[in-house]
């Protein structure tokens, strides 16, 4: 999750998960890592970048719909979202988004 | 920039800034700032989110294209982005999107 994610040309689909955590997070991070290991087997599944200061900031990129839908609902996904609401998140939000159009930078 | 953004209801738009910096930053900081607070007085501008670790993530969200466009050519702005080019980033990613659905938990 340190790099960029390498993105086909649009249009394709992001998920941004914004989040601010509870004081106690034990276990969290090690969720965190399982959660962007099983997202990479998904069908669809294009990149995630992710950042947290106070607020952490998730972006995970996706061919279609359907491929969030089927993350959404993974059965081992789904554990760690309703541990997500009772442990370890005071807030979050989930926006769905269509990637119309990128451009980069490279030095 | 704290916070989750306050957005209204879809449809709006982000924009996902995802970025890694040069080891000398001199200046950055004052200048991200100044860019959030010049954001603020932008017409269309609805909220802003960033959190950096090796990457950076700032989005941004926006009434409609239209003022996405005004915003990229903000005279000031202008000059941040070159400043960015030329000092600054080692990299970046800009994705323009559309929000089609959020939801959001809050305990």
């Amino acid at each position: 999750m340190s790099n960029i994610a390498n993105t086909p040309l649009p249009p394709y689909y992001a998920v941004i998960f914004t989040s601010i955590k509870e004081p106690n997070d034990t276990g969290y991070f090690d969720m965190a890592l399982r959660m962007l290991e099983l997202a990479n087997g998904q069908e669809g599944f294009l990149g995630m970048e992710s950042a947290r200061n106070d607020v952490g900031i998730t972006v995970s990129y996706w061919s279609n719909l359907e491929s969030i839908k089927k993350w959404k609902m993974n059965s081992e996904h789904l554990i760690a979202q309703e541990k997500g609401k009772s442990q370890w998140y005071k807030k979050y939000k989930t926006r769905i988004c269509l990637v119309e159009r990128d451009y980069e930078f490279n030095k």
